[in-house]
């Protein structure tokens, strides 16, 4: 009940609030707010708010949404990944959440343990979309859960392909979990609610704001192991994502494009800073994460080095046989610049390759494949 | 004439006469292979052709074709751009040419002092065919030269851009400069004779084979001051150039494309492998290849950060408004979070920026442009 009513009595992400709850702990750190007794900077904090008393309404509020309130307290609670973020907190993008307000029937701290978020415009390009859904789908196949903000654009791809696939998504707001925001996700909000878990820092009834996003993204980027970004325009807010997950230690990704789309200019900014590693598919997330063992992605097996070939005497042999009619050893010799001895040798030795054959005392090519 | 001889007699690239060359010089090299006086690595390499007296008739018709033979010994010999393959000469990909033969109304030096290759699949896209097109245009009408292959697809498609510019386009063959090859290039081809310059280490006469492919593919790296992999596909001859690229230690470049393009996975794998720079402009190309002063890709002026935002109490305070009716400063501080005597400092400080105005004694929030 102290972390609820702290939960709303300061706009995250409160510093100085954090650091007396860390001192004196939830209770007490409560009861100092609501009498007004704290330093100058709480104070700053929490005085416009202190006197809202909405704890028990809020709690009946999430408990009839079926969700709840998690806090560090808990066996839910999300202590690893949430751990960079109190590494951070002197800097800008905020430290870990006072408590988190919870939809879903899954364990938060499960669903974490294997997590990518996929993130990226709103603003995006049938490409993006295709690509956010494919690799959420095939991350949750491979039991990755799939963490977004559920935004138009990347972020409802990724939250869809992740619930096609069957697999687990959290989506985490810049507002109260009762609010469908944006609108048009209203029937996916529902279904994450009920298939996956819904996340926020925001007691029920906080409006989206613009400042409300960038202090998301941090627990987006904090929650996934690591980050893609599918689509970036160069403006997007997924480049603050971006730069937490940076900030946080973790991999950062980004999906190519065409370099003739706007969608695609952060990404492709980001790869030339070399701030990211260019993913093209689910094995190439896995591996960039890293953190899940030994999830490498394999080399495809026609990978071959082509630096070997052009010394070869035999390809020049092959290359001076005719394809329509025979020739001799001499002239093949004269044609490849290969001394007439090593023709005589290779030549049997292509023909066992199945590349030539004998024909009217001369040599013919045979095609390869 | 004794380089003439060499060029033919033996098959590029000839380590071992090559080494002979630059101990006794061309003369005296020429008249050793011809009498067969040579050591047996030499020979290896001379054998078979050293019988093949073919200069006067080269020279005559390298003449009619209104190409002549260049050797290191002229003013024109791009020197500086070879030095790196004499560097990785004892490795595979091969060293200086022994001579170059060349079509075209240019100083090969010249136009090798600021130039860029740019290669790719045969099997190109729409999409990979219509960059490098532009990219050629781009870099031709900055005065940078493009260099490649004469091959379908991506190379087509830039020595095109590159002469669309009234640029200078070099093409460097697999095969004499008086054979057309492709056979649909013809035409292409002879403006490149006309208006550009047709390089090749191979005699007049001299069919394509695919090790020359490969053994041609160090010269087109080494002539431009940096390689662009426009598209490649898993196993495109392109990977062979970049490799050769990054072997003498210039600056490879490759152009993201969409994940879901065969084309572009030669391309996306370089990138992950952190092999090449993201090229996605012409200044970005001029950029890394860098050499050429201190051209460097202007950053775009909207570039911001955007975590600054999230703790701005202005900003806050600025969501806290509302769009269609004034609201009291009381209600803005509860609302934000932000202290009423704060709230009270920032809404005059908002209104003077045009965010806000005064209205029935309350607050309204302006929209941002």
């Amino acid at each position: 009940m102290a972390r609820a009513y702290l939960s709303r009595v300061a706009e995250p992400y409160p510093a100085a609030l954090a650091a007396l709850v860390a001192e004196v702990g939830p209770i007490d750190a409560a009861e100092m707010v609501r009498a007004g007794e704290v330093s100058p900077s709480v104070a700053s904090q929490t005085s416009a708010r202190r006197t809202e008393e909405r704890v028990h309404e809020d709690l009946e509020l999430i408990g009839k949404r079926g969700g709840r309130l998690l806090i560090p307290e808990d066996d839910e609670w999300p202590r690893w990944p949430f751990v960079a973020l109190g590494n951070v907190a002197g800097q800008r993008c905020g430290g870990e959440p006072l408590a988190l307000w919870v939809r879903g029937p899954h364990d938060l701290a499960e669903a974490a343990e294997k997590a990518v978020a996929i993130v990226g415009s709103r603003a995006a390009s049938g490409y993006g979309e295709h690509v956010a859904g494919e690799f959420a789908y095939g991350l949750a196949e491979a039991g990755v859960t799939v963490v977004s903000g559920a935004a138009y654009g990347i972020d409802g791809a990724a939250h869809r392909g992740a619930l096609a696939a069957g697999g687990l998504t959290v989506a985490v707001l810049a507002c109260g979990v009762d609010f469908a925001y944006p609108a048009g996700h209203q029937g996916l909000l529902g279904r994450i609610a009920r298939e996956g878990l819904i996340v926020s820092e925001y007691p029920p009834g906080v409006t989206p704001a613009r400042h409300r996003f960038l202090t998301r993204n941090r627990l987006i980027a904090a929650l996934g192991g690591g980050t893609v970004v599918v689509e970036a325009g160069r403006r997007s807010g997924a480049k603050n994502t971006a730069a937490i997950t940076k900030a946080l230690g973790r991999p950062l990704m980004v999906v190519p494009g065409p370099v003739t789309s706007a969608s695609s200019v952060g990404c492709h900014e980001l790869l030339r800073d070399r701030q990211a590693d260019s993913v093209c598919s689910v094995a190439e997330i896995i591996e960039s994460v890293g953190r899940f063992g030994d999830d490498l992605a394999t080399e495809p097996a026609e990978k071959e080095s082509e630096l070997g070939a052009p010394q070869g005497e035999a390809m020049r042999v092959y290359e001076a046989l005719g394809k329509r009619c025979a020739v001799g050893d001499e002239v093949v010799s004269v044609e490849s610049g290969v001394p007439l001895e090593r023709v005589r040798a290779l030549l049997p030795e292509l023909e066992l390759a199945g590349l030539a054959r004998q024909l009217d005392g001369g040599w013919q090519k045979l095609e390869v494949r």
